[in-house]
C-alpha cells in the first residue's frame, strides 16, 4: 500500500467499508480543543503556512529542536519563510513520528499537495498553500465548514468575559462554538500575588466581590452560569494528579483569607484547598448536567532556561509518573457518596496508566446514563497510532468501547481536523481485524452502529449540546 | 475465520495441531479459585441461567452499570428473568470486551448454544439453558466431571471449620477439592472490633486460646495443620503491596495486646504487624512444602455509596498503581536469607508491573526446584487475550516459560472453565507464530512438551497434590 | 521461515535489502560495555566455551537457577565441562527467552555451529568450539577484528590507573578501545569505611590529596583529564533514580568532612551530596564535550543470601519501579539553566517508563546539536526483541528516530556482538513493515540513510571519537 493511500491503515475490506461508508461521512464534534475563539470571531485569514501551521505548534518545535535547529528558526526572529524552510528540512528526519504522517495528511486534505515535504519541494508547497490560504475556503470559518465541524469546545478561563464567544454566537455560523470552563487558576495558590490578580479579575468579569471565600465561590458560580447561558456544557482541569485531602469550610476560609493577604500556604494547605475547590466545581457541573474533564499526569515547564527565554507552553512539558489511583478514587468516591458526581472523562497522559484509568471508570458507573464515566481518548503525546490503539484496547478490555465518546483534537491549530480521520481509520481497522480473525462476529449491524456511535453519535448524545441555545 | 470457530485464535497449522492434539485433551488443575465449597458439597443444581451466571459475577455487573442499566436489574430486586434480559440487552454493547467472548464460549461449551445473545435470542437461550441446568450433567459436580477438572483449590479463611470440605472429602468424587489457607484477617488491625470478633472465632474453630500473640500464632498454626490434613497445599494473600517493616517479637506482642484491648494501631504499627505475620505464615508454608500466593496491587471498595448499598465485592475494585519492587524484594529477601522462602507465585494486577514481577522472580530462584518462584498468570482484569499475551511474553523474555504453572480461573462461577481453553489457545498460537516466523525452531518434541507442561503437567508436579490424602 | 534463517526477523523484501545492503556491512561502535580491558591488553585466548560464555553471564545464571540447577554448577565448584553440560540441559527450557536466540546466533556466528544446543549435541559443540577458541581468530582481539568493532568503550572507575588501557593504546590495534568515566563510588556514602578506602585510592591514583571536598573534587577532575587524554569521551552512572536536592558548597563540605571522619550521613544528606556531585560531574563532561549516560531504575542485590555466598553481581538485580520524572527533570533542568548540560543519554530499565523518558528528552533538546539528549536503547532486561521494539516505537513517536545513536552491547562477554546484528534486523524489519503498510513512504534514499545513521553513522558523529588521539 502506498503512503497515505485511500485505504491508509485499513487492512481489511470490512475496515475499508466501515470507514468509507460509515465513519468518513460523519461530522466532527470536537469537544475539547484550544483553538483561539478570536480567530473564529474574526474569521481569520492566515497570511501563510507558517502562521497557520508552525507558529503555535509545540510538537513541531520539539522536533525542530531535536533536529538541531537553532531557536531563532523556531520561536525566534527568523522570517516566516526561513522558519518554514527549517521545518521542511526537518520533516524527512521525522520519519516514523506522527508529525510525518500528520504533515502530509494535512497537506493533502487542506491544500491538495501530494508531494513529500522536503527542502526540494518546500518552495512550491509554500507558494501553493499560501495562495490557497487567501481563499475563503481556508479562512477559520471556511475550514470548519469544509471539515463538517458541528461543535467546537474551546478552553476558557472563568475570568474571561467571553467577548469572542458572544460575537461568534451572534454570527450564527453553522458550527456550534462554545466555551469550556477551566478554572485551574482558582486553586493555584503557590504564587499569592498572581492568584490575587486573577481573583480580582474574576471579580470584575463577574461583577461580584471575591474577597472572602463565600463571595469568591459566588463569583465562580456566577461565571459558571454565564458560561452555561452561552452554551458551555463541559469543564476541564489539568492536574499532575487529583487533589485528595479533607478540608472543612472553616479551613478553606482560613487558607483563602491568608492568600488574599499575600501569604503563600504550605503544600498541605494547597492540597486541601485544591480538593475543596475541585469538589465545589464538581457540584456546579453535576447540578447543570455538565461533563467534567480531568487531564491528569503531565510534568510541566521542566526547562527553566527556555521558560525564561520563550515563556510557558514552549514545548517543555512531558509525561509524568505520578501515582494516580488512590487520589482519583478518593475524589470520585467523595462525589459519588454525596451524589454529586457529574459525567466525567478521565484522560491519562502516561500510557502506563491506561489500565488504571480504564478500570477506575468501572467503579463509578451508576447505571443511570450509559458510559457516564469515560476513559478519555489517547491524549497529547498519545494521539498517535500506538497511543490510540492502546487506549482503545484498554477501554475495550475493561469497559464498553460501544459507549465511548471518541476522539477530540486537543489542538491549537485549525489544521488538526484530519486527526479525526486518523482516529476513525484506526478504529475501523481494529474492528475489521477482529472480525477477520474471528475474535468478534461478522455482524454489520453491530459494527456500523458501533462505528457511528464512537465517531460521532455517542458524543452528540452524551454532552447534551442539543440543549444549547434552549432557555435555561 | 468465523467467530469462535474450531480454530479460534489459532492462526497457524502448528498452533492448531498443538492445541487440538496436546492442550485440549489435558485435564484442568484449577489451583486458585473462589468457588463456594458448599455448592460442591451439596452438588448444587442451579435453578436458572441467572443463578449460575449473573448472580455473583462482578465483571458482568460492571458492564451492566457502564451500559446504563439501573442497579435494580443488577444486584437489586428485579426478577431473575428481568436481570437476564438486561444482560442480553447489554451483551451486544460489550463487543471487544472479553465478556463478549466468554459469554458465547460458555453458551457453546455448556449449553450447545451457537446463537449470539441479544434481545431477540434471549428467551430461547434462557429456556434452553434452564432446561439443561436441570440435568445432572450440569450440577456442580457434573460440570467438574464434564470439564475434566482434576483439582480445585478454593479460597478459605483459617477460622472456617471446613465443614463443606470435609463433606466433599467424604464423598470421594473424582475431582480433588481442597481448601487454600487465606489468613488476611489475621493482620487486618485497622478495625479492632472486627479483628477481635475474628480472632475469637478463630479460637473457637481451632479450639485454642487467641488472647496473646503466642496463643494466636498457635491457633493459626493449628489451623494450618488442619488445612494440611484435609489436603491444602497453598496459601494466598491479597494485598495492595507487600508489607515491609522490621518488627521484633516484643513489638508484635505489644501491638497485638493493644488491639485485643480495642485500640487501633497507627499505620506504621499495622505495617510492622503485617510484615511480622507474613513472615510467620511463610515459615509455616515452607515447613509444609506449600506454595504461597501473593495477589498484589488492587485498589478496593472505591465506591462508598455502592459499598453501603450493595456491600463489599460489588464490582468497585480496580487496578492500583502502588510501588511494588522494593517491598516485594524486602519480603522475599528476608525469607530467602533465613531459608524459609516457600515456593511462591506472585501475581500483579497492574500490567505496567509485568516486567518488575517477571524479573523479580529471577532473583530468588534457588536452583533447588525448577520454577520455584513463579510469575502468576494474567489475573483478574488481565485474564483476557491482551493481558495473557503480555504476561506470557514478560515471563518468556525474563524467565522460563517452560516452567510456568499456567492458568487458573480465579473465578466464583462454575461456568468459567472455558477460560482454560482460552488460555491454551493463546499459548499455542504464540508458539505457532514463533515457529512460523523463525523465532524458535520447529521442534515438535520441544513444543509438545512445553504445551503439555504449561497447560497441566507443571502444575501437577509443582503443587505436590499427589501427596494429598497420604499420611502427614 | 526456519530458525535463524538468513532473513531472520526480516519479513519484507525491503527489510531484507536494507539489512543486507546497508546495515550488515557497517562496523560496530560499541559505546557502552563492561568488557575487561585486561583481556584486550593481553589478547586473551579463552580455554573453553565455559570461560568465554558462562563464567560471567548473569543472564545465563538466572536461567540455570530458574531451571532448578544447583549453584555448584553455576558459580560453584563444578568443572567447566559439567557447568557447560548443565547449560546444555537448560537451553531447551529457555525457548522464547532471548537466551535461546542469542545462544544459537552466537554458536553460528563464532563457531559455525548450526545444531541446536541440547544434551545430545553438547559434547560435539563443546569440542568444536574449544578447538576454534585456540585459533587467533577467536582471541579477544581476533573477535574484535572479525566483527568489525571500530570502537569499544569499557566502564571504568576514576580510581583505576588505566594500566590496561595504556597498554592497549600502545599496541595500536585497529579497534579504538577507550575507557568510560564511572564515578559512582564518589557519592556512595552509606558505608563511610568503604568510601574512605576508595577516596584514599583515588588520591593515590591521581597523586592528589582527597581529604577535603575541594581536593577530592580536584582529584576527580584530574582523573577526568587523564581519562580524556587516553581517549575517554563518555561518563556513566547507574542509579535507582536521579538525585534531586539542593545542596550548597558549605553543606557538601560538611557532609564530606563528616564522612571522612567515619560518620555515615542520613538519607537526606546522601541525597544532597549525590545531587551535588552529579552536578559537578556534568560540568566536567560539558566542558570537555563528553556524553553523559544515566542508567536509571534497577533494584540491586535483592537476595541477601546469594549476595553473601556468591558476592555482588550474582544475577540478583532486577527491574525497579521508582518514580523517575520529577527527579530527572530537576537534574536536567538545573544543568540546562546554568548552561552546563552535556550531551546526555538516558536509559530506563523499566519498560513502563519508556514514554516518560522518550518525552523527557524533548524538553532539553537545545537546537545546537541534533539529538543532543538521547533516549538510550532497550537496555539490560530490555535488549530483546519486545524491549527493542518498544523503545524504538517510543522514541519514534515522541522524538526523532533518525537521530538515534543506536545499539550498544552493555555486555561483559566477547560473544555478544551478534546483538548488534539482532538490533539491526529488528530496525530494518520495522521500517520494511511501515513501508509495506503505507505508514511511511517508499523512499529508499530516506530509509538507507536512516538505517546507516542509526546503525553506525550517528554514533560516529555524536560521540566525537574522531578527536581521540588528537592533541587536547
Amino acid at each position: 500500500m502506498s503512503f497515505l493511500d485511500k485505504n491508509f491503515l485499513l487492512t481489511t475490506p470490512l475496515a475499508q467499508a466501515l470507514f468509507h461508508n460509515v465513519a468518513a461521512p460523519k461530522g466532527i464534534i470536537d469537544y475539547h480543543c484550544h483553538l483561539p475563539p478570536q480567530d473564529i470571531a474574526a474569521d481569520r485569514q492566515f497570511a501563510n503556512l507558517h502562521e497557520i501551521w508552525l507558529e503555535g505548534d509545540h510538537y513541531k518545535w520539539r522536533a525542530l529542536r531535536a533536529n538541531g535547529v537553532p531557536e531563532k528558526f523556531i520561536t525566534g526572529s527568523a522570517l516566516p519563510w526561513e522558519k518554514f524552510a527549517a521545518w521542511a528540512e526537518t520533516v524527512p528526519q521525522t520519519l516514523r513520528n506522527p508529525l510525518y504522517t500528520w504533515t502530509h495528511l494535512e497537506l493533502r486534505r487542506y491544500f491538495g499537495v501530494t508531494a513529500l515535504l522536503e527542502p526540494s519541494s518546500a518552495k512550491e508547497i509554500w507558494d501553493k498553500a499560501n495562495t490557497l490560504l487567501k481563499t475563503p475556503e481556508l479562512s477559520a470559518r471556511g475550514i470548519l465548514k469544509k471539515f463538517k465541524v458541528e461543535v467546537i469546545c474551546t478552553t476558557d478561563d472563568p475570568a474571561d468575559p467571553l467577548t469572542h464567544h458572544k460575537k461568534i454566537a451572534a454570527a450564527k455560523i453553522s458550527t456550534k462554538v462554545i466555551p469550556t470552563y477551566r478554572p485551574d487558576k482558582a486553586f493555584a495558590l503557590s504564587n499569592p500575588a498572581a492568584f490575587n490578580v486573577w481573583a480580582d479579575r474574576l471579580g470584575e468579569t463577574a461583577n461580584h466581590d471575591t474577597h472572602t471565600l463565600e463571595t469568591f465561590l459566588g463569583a465562580l458560580k456566577k461565571r459558571h452560569d454565564a458560561f452555561h447561558t452561552i452554551g458551555c456544557r463541559l469543564s476541564d482541569h489539568g492536574l499532575e494528579r487529583c487533589f485528595a485531602a479533607e478540608c472543612t469550610d472553616r479551613q478553606a476560609r482560613d487558607i483563602f483569607a491568608r492568600v488574599r493577604e499575600g501569604q503563600a500556604p504550605d503544600e498541605a494547605a494547597q492540597e486541601q484547598f485544591g480538593a475543596y475547590m475541585m469538589l465545589y466545581f464538581a457540584r456546579l457541573d453535576a447540578a447543570r448536567g455538565w461533563t467534567k474533564q480531568l487531564h491528569l499526569g503531565p510534568i510541566r515547564n521542566t526547562n527553566p532556561g527556555l521558560l525564561q527565554r520563550v515563556g510557558a507552553d514552549a514545548g517543555c512539558d512531558s509525561i509524568g509518573d505520578f501515582p494516580q489511583a488512590r487520589a482519583l478514587a478518593w475524589y470520585l468516591g467523595k462525589l459519588s457518596a454525596e451524589d454529586t458526581l457529574p459525567k466525567t472523562i478521565i484522560y491519562n497522559i502516561n500510557p502506563a496508566d491506561n489500565y488504571v484509568f480504564a478500570t477506575m471508570i468501572g467503579n463509578f458507573q451508576d447505571g443511570v446514563s450509559p458510559g457516564k464515566i469515560q476513559h478519555g481518548s489517547g491524549w497529547w503525546f498519545l494521539d498517535q497510532e500506538e497511543g490510540m490503539r492502546w487506549q482503545i484496547n484498554a477501554l475495550s478490555n475493561q469497559g464498553l468501547l460501544s459507549r465511548f465518546v471518541g476522539m477530540l483534537t486537543d489542538s491549537r491549530s485549525f489544521l488538526s481536523y484530519p486527526r479525526h480521520e486518523y482516529f476513525r481509520r484506526i478504529l475501523c481497522d481494529m474492528l475489521g481485524c477482529d472480525v477477520a480473525t474471528g475474535r468478534i462476529p461478522s455482524r454489520r449491524d453491530y459494527l456500523e452502529k458501533l462505528v457511528a456511535n464512537v465517531c460521532h453519535d455517542n458524543a452528540a448524545a452524551y454532552f447534551n449540546f442539543g440543549s444549547v441555545g434552549a432557555p435555561t
